[in-house]
């Protein structure tokens, strides 16, 4: 076999064979084909797609290219979570709790803030002390015991995908439906849990800039997992503006726990109830309004918020800052942002003030960067509000009063106003949680 | 500027720029642009194509990556001749002379065989004593003396294209007009000539497999030539079978000599003719019939085989053997090769018998490797030709007996009979001397 012959029937839009694409993802894993030569692929593939089968087998050999996460010791039914990232997405915080208060089993790994968009990691390591590397036995074990345990990403999972996603990166070959959803899912799939809620976002801060394309993805991604004999999910969900209020570590662990306590924003609220949702329907295929009455039961009776807190225990972080939000670390220099306008705002860039926040000091540009976890920025207007000149629409929380006036600059640029009232933006736009056929 | 816009404008089917095409062939070709953009980008120029004025400057930038040679010094009208390949092609040891007796500047540079064409400095060396390595101030002196000289390429013509040639091959881009187009060009515009004939060979043992595409290519050289001051002309001629007769170094020599002398094969000569006349139709603007004419008289008076004469004595060649082609050394083995079936000839594969020579030592499979200078075959049968089983329709000429068998075997897998009669291939498709537009 001969990656020439491949890329020849790729470029003439032939199917590839599950042993073409073994050979293609095996032989780049190795080094044995060259990066010039799977560029090549990739762009061909660009052009003229993979059906199903090619992108379910796509998958499964990046799955299986490296670690592959063993959940077999879990009691239980697993689910895991994953969203394609955005601006203060602090979601994973409160469903988690949620659904483990349930009875789901959440055994997730979740990545680091690179760039404009935060990370789990970086959010539960701001709560203090908390243990972010566990051993596998460990991690097993505390699943098994309280149905939950959040850690960083570990081991080697799917070395093809991320050596293929660096090589897409420089090589415009990212916007590719089925190389994005290959990429997600071999991730999800090597992880481990039996089932996969995807929180697919879509608009200016996201990924996917139109919702066609992402109904398109999210489908795919749905059609995968089933295909794989994984039980999968997908919300289109809305990125146009940052969900909820705060952006920023500690601050954004702060909202969650005031969302766990049924005090959070309505936009993140229902797009977290939502998404627990749908990871209940998966993990006990009961009635969606069903699921959405448990849901909703766990914020009210405080199971939810418990299950958080035993995490936040487990894993030696300080539960009296769950207890008390009030303890978490203020940031030194808190500024009020004003508006310069007077009108209804109309949009606010997702990935703008997600930079503002990491000049603020709440992000990281590149890998190991340090991050400022009480740094960030609290939105006291959002998209629909109307507001008069010289109002508070923000505040910005920073250990360097240096940054404050640049990231001020940018936030303005991100606020576009109107004159006339604003519709209230849809948050959820679609569900897919059946396989195509 | 970044490698990374110019891929992502080229795949969404924009046009580049001058200044994007200039940063590309430049940083390719300095090093600076790695191998796995460059593929990207040629893939995603597969599939959307270059328009005119790209592949012209896509050309030029080539032209000029490297050394351009000045033929300012040669008096008169400076005419090159290229052909994309071909099985049995010693055109250039015919049209040449013709072209040079008739007035034409001929200051050409030729390359070695390799795989399963020949090269036409290879078949000058068979000659005996032939120096095909002139200093650029001895090239220039012959051709003003004498009005032609043929040397092997020198400098470090269109480094840019020799890159590019390179990656392309492995990354299944080879056959995208503009790319072969501008591959060409490039190399025929740093050789300096004025004037332009293109051999496009179409058929089974050429590049091109369909006419169509060949009339494309054609009308895209055509034009890339006049677009930078060369007036251009391409015949499209047929590859479908070898040219002539002879296959292998003196072999062809001593064929293309008869055919010099009005004596040569029906198919060659037309197809000499035809070259020659547009050469000449090239640099003296004069009626095409008139130029035919003046061809046919050349050969008619001598003049023609006078001129290849006079080059073999300038470069040091054996004269003798020109005046007296049974002084060329004899292949030690010659072996009659026998028709396996009754039948008219339908097709002889060209490719295939290219192989065969080689095979039998006429050729080189890589670059470097020696050459048997009186190896080769001569066909006794051709197309249309009707045979009965036990015909000769062959002559294997060779140094080692030992390669016979496979030779043959080989050879009859490239014959294909017919009971019904053959019509006569076309030689010339199809000849193209203006510009598009």
């Amino acid at each position: 076999m001969r990656m020439y012959d491949i890329i020849t029937k790729k470029r003439n839009g032939e199917v590839l064979t599950d042993a073409e694409i073994s050979f293609f993802i095996d032989g780049y894993t190795k080094g044995d084909i060259p990066d010039y030569q799977v560029s090549a692929l990739l762009m061909a593939i660009y052009f003229n797609g993979m059906n199903e089968h090619e992108t379910s087998y796509l998958t499964m050999a990046m799955a299986q290219s490296g670690d592959q996460i063993d959940l077999s010791g879990i009691k239980g039914v697993t689910v895991d979570k994953h969203s394609t990232g955005g601006v203060g997405d602090k979601t994973t915080l409160i469903v988690a709790p949620i659904v483990a208060s349930l009875g789901g089993k959440l055994a997730k790994m979740s990545g680091r803030g690179l760039g404009h968009t935060g990370g789990t990691v970086d959010k539960l390591e701001s709560i203090g002390d908390f243990c972010t590397e566990l051993s596998p036995e460990a991690f097993i074990k505390q699943v098994n015991d309280i149905g939950i345990c959040v850690v960083g990403q570990s081991g080697n999972l799917a070395p093809a995908d991320k050596k293929l996603y660096a090589l897409r990166d420089v090589t415009a070959t990212v916007d590719s439906v089925p190389l994005i959803a290959s990429s997600i899912m071999s991730k999800k799939i090597a992880a481990g849990s039996s089932c996969i809620v995807l929180d697919v976002k879509t608009g200016s801060g996201a990924f996917m800039k139109t919702l066609d394309d992402s109904i398109l993805l999210a489908q795919k991604m749905v059609d995968i997992g089933y295909s794989v004999g994984r039980k999968t999910a997908a919300l289109i969900t809305n990125m146009d503006i940052p969900l909820g209020h705060a952006i920023g570590n500690s601050l954004e662990v702060i909202e969650a726990v005031n969302t766990l306590k049924g005090n959070g924003p309505a936009d993140l609220t229902e797009v977290c109830v939502a998404l627990a949702t749908n990871m209940v329907y998966l993990c006990t295929g009961k009635p969606k309004d069903e699921c959405k009455e448990m849901v909703l039961g766990a914020i009210k009776d405080g199971s939810a918020l418990d299950k958080l807190r035993q995490m936040v225990k487990a894993q030696g972080g300080d539960v009296a800052r769950i207890d008390n939000t009030d303890l978490f670390p203020k940031a030194p220099v808190v500024v009020d942002v004003k508006s310069r306008k007077s009108g209804y705002i109309k949009h606010m860039d997702a990935e703008k003030i997600g930079i503002c926040s990491v000049i603020l000091g709440a992000g990281r540009e590149k890998k190991g960067d340090p991050i400022d976890f009480s740094a960030g920025i609290i939105l006291s207007k959002k998209t629909c509000d109307y507001v008069n000149e010289g109002d508070v629409i923000a505040q910005f929380h920073t250990s360097d009063a240096s940054k404050i006036a640049s990231a001020e600059e940018l936030f303005n640029t991100a606020i576009v106003y109107s004159d006339e009232p604003v519709p209230a933006p849809t948050l959820v736009y679609e569900i897919i949680s059946e396989p195509s056929k």
